[in-house]
């Protein structure tokens, strides 16, 4: 047993034109880390390369490839070569792959597969993006309630499909009506004679095809399964989805959240494949608004230029109340946006919230000021030899600890709000929340100005 | 099949004192949902709910309990029930809950379990927090390499451990070193006299005791595993993680990473079970730091006060060319941080990285300047009657392109400068990366307005 990292040797190897030695290494790794291969060899190496696997695991390693380099195998085979792999392939994967490639490679491929596979895959097509559907395999084991153990190891050992979908067996009667759910762990300490009615769990975890599919995964971690029937709204069972789908689909929400938080507009490929047009597409319409938005925050600043021409000390600490404010808000709202991914937190909790915030933000506001207020004293005024006076001091630290608690309650308001009329509460993130704190605490700042320093 | 939807009958029924009800409730239910149930009653209606558990069940449903409505029914218990308790439950769940309770509450525990759990529990202990060995569960089933597949079955039938840990067996030679991996799917399609040494894969994925917990969850996605054995520096096989934890694992992390990113020292408990003062805690440290740093912002400004007092209108734009480069720089880090943690990102792609953001940079720069400079002419000056010069509205722009270049430099490069010296990558993100941004983008915007207006 030892960890292989032969990366640079394969692809020495292969440009040397040593294709013995290239099979070699190549039949000792993961079909993960040989698709991983693709990404850095050239178009002529790729096609050789694909050419010398193992005939059982090509289809493997071509469903872990990046589409990119999918696309380059797949327009360089022959027709031939391109039904053996579309055979061995896994349903789902297909799918998705086709979903990545262009029109043209799409209908060649369809071409290339078999009348039944061709209905399966255009059921599936048809699922929306973001359901259970779109995510779930349509091949797993199905028994019938009245078999024995032995006839069910005997239809599995037939069946023999993808490793992650035998674990969990599937009990349907006639009309494919989902009865009920046997592990093989209970086949294999049950009787060989037993039967698989009284074996099978009839209370197991569903989903319908039209389920959220982060809902469906997030049940993955909650309720620790390794799989999962679909079934559509007659209870017949229509596929099945399996626990590292369900890992990636929870990966891909995670990912998609912290863009949003970030203010980018999701994309689906990773960074470094999305070319410089794409990143500023994502990421130039929440900057844009944000920026127009900041005309408030200027047009509060500008209606008080008198009074910030008699006091110039107050425009100094501009930046330091935006940001903190900001941050305030940004700490809140990440806690409640998080809390309601995980579903630790639900729209009921919400004058738990308030509460729990209103508290802490008292406490913070308090430590803030205070501490800003002896910074004031020491740092500003007796070792950076600035002239803050004592009112002055006075009219920031006001402004700081009601400015951190707006922040807070409107952090943590923001995105409860936006789950409950049905928008993604991580748009209310971070550089939302800074936009509409920056506005209100400037007002909060000028209007304590105007009433303790009386402009 | 139906889901169930029961939460409020079972409460209801138990304070009914309607005990028979409430038992065929709870076996039609799911244990983690069983669980739950226990958040949302008093403490004695949590012991008799928890008496009223199938026996079968009552660890299980035990282990998915929160913390502390575990240390309830830990304290209510007998001695007797302690220890049936302590024997069903798998030994990793006993080391999660033990690291939770109070002292003396794990010394009476530790008192009634048998003196080899207490050894294996101990060894757990040792293991660094964030290792695969805190993680692992010592409960799998071991095979010798010149079993046959009909041996290696009666084996699995006599352990007959948990679910999600029997279906992939570990081959040990007699110093238990591991020499291979056989999966129960292997064994199905196998011939019952076949010997496990012919079907066993000796390059399986493998990790060590004290490699990092989140290195090793990732690695559960990337090969889509259900199970990873754990070695010891000597190749002994010491444990196995499951992919149930592994999924806790990454959860953590995202969260962890979400918390960081927003400025909060992470918490492990939910946010509604923190209290006020752990919140406090938590979030606290940041914002003072960021706070403190605002002051090179304030003396900035302050060095500039007079050039201010004569174009008043400088100042009204602070807060938008603040917030713009602090977005601009957080959409950078956001995407570099997901990327280093998704492992799609790495230290040799700095390089690729700047060209990229370099030129996203400059794009997005020059279609927020040119959009400003629009809006100034447009919005500000014909629609709300502003009166700002093409001269300003010039330094204005030139700085909002200026700020916008180096927030994406500095924003993309500060992750993986972190990550390279050890840091946590996230801590770079937004909050950070904006006090720096602010800075520098004040210090270029009165550069551009001195040559500019000539002050």
């Amino acid at each position: 047993m030892e960890e292989i990292e032969e990366v640079f040797d394969v692809i020495e190897l292969l440009e040397g034109k040593q294709f013995g030695k290239v099979r070699e290494v190549l039949s000792e790794m993961n079909n993960v880390d040989i698709a991983e291969l693709f990404d850095d060899v050239s178009k002529e190496n790729a096609i050789r390369l694909f050419r010398l696997l193992n005939k059982d695991d090509a289809a493997d390693v071509f469903s872990y490839m990046e589409p990119d380099a999918q696309q380059q195998i797949l327009e360089a085979m022959s027709d031939k070569e391109l039904r053996e792999v579309l055979d061995d392939m896994f349903l789902d994967d297909t799918v998705d792959m086709l979903g990545e490639m262009p029109a043209n490679l799409v209908s060649r491929l369809l071409k290339n597969t078999s009348v039944d596979t061709r209905v399966y895959i255009n059921q599936l097509l048809n699922y929306p993006d973001d359901s259970a559907g779109s995510i779930m395999t349509i091949e797993f084991v199905d028994l019938k309630a009245d078999m024995t153990v032995e006839e069910a190891f005997a239809k599995i050992k037939e069946t023999a499909i993808d490793k992650e979908t035998v674990y969990t067996c599937y009990v349907t009667d006639r009309f494919r009506i989902l009865e009920g759910v046997v592990t093989v762990h209970q086949l294999l300490i049950a009787d060989r004679s037993a039967i698989i009615s009284d074996l099978m769990d009839t209370h197991a975890i569903i989903a319908h095809t039209h389920d959220k599919r982060e809902d469906v995964a997030m049940n993955f971690s909650k309720y620790g399964l390794l799989a999962m029937p679909v079934v559509d709204g007659e209870n017949r069972l229509v596929g099945i989805v399996t626990v590292d789908d369900a890992m990636d689909v929870l990966e891909k929400e995670v990912t998609e959240d912290i863009e949003t938080m970030a203010a980018i507009v999701h994309a689906d490929k990773p960074y470094l494949r999305q070319s410089v047009w794409q990143i500023w597409k994502n990421r130039i319409p929440w900057l844009l608004l944000l920026m127009i938005s900041a005309t408030f925050t200027g047009k509060i600043i500008s209606s008080f230029e008198d009074a910030l021409a008699v006091f110039p000390a107050l425009t100094a600490f501009i930046p330091m109340l935006m940001d903190t404010g900001g941050n305030a808000g940004g700490q809140a709202s990440a806690t409640i946006v998080r809390g309601l991914a995980l579903d630790e937190i639900r729209m009921e909790d919400i004058f738990r919230i308030w509460w729990k915030e209103f508290r802490v933000s008292l406490m913070m506001g308090v430590t803030l000021a205070a501490v800003n207020f002896l910074k004031i004293l020491v740092v500003d005024n007796m070792i950076l030899g600035s002239n803050i006076s004592l009112e002055i001091g006075a009219v920031i630290c006001v402004t700081l600890f009601t400015a951190v608690v707006i922040a807070k309650l409107v952090g943590s308001t923001l995105p409860i709000v936006a789950k409950k009329i049905g928008f993604d509460p991580a748009v209310m993130a971070s550089p939302f929340i800074t936009t509409i704190v920056d506005a209100l605490a400037l007002l909060v700042y000028f209007a304590v100005a105007s009433a303790v320093l009386g402009i």
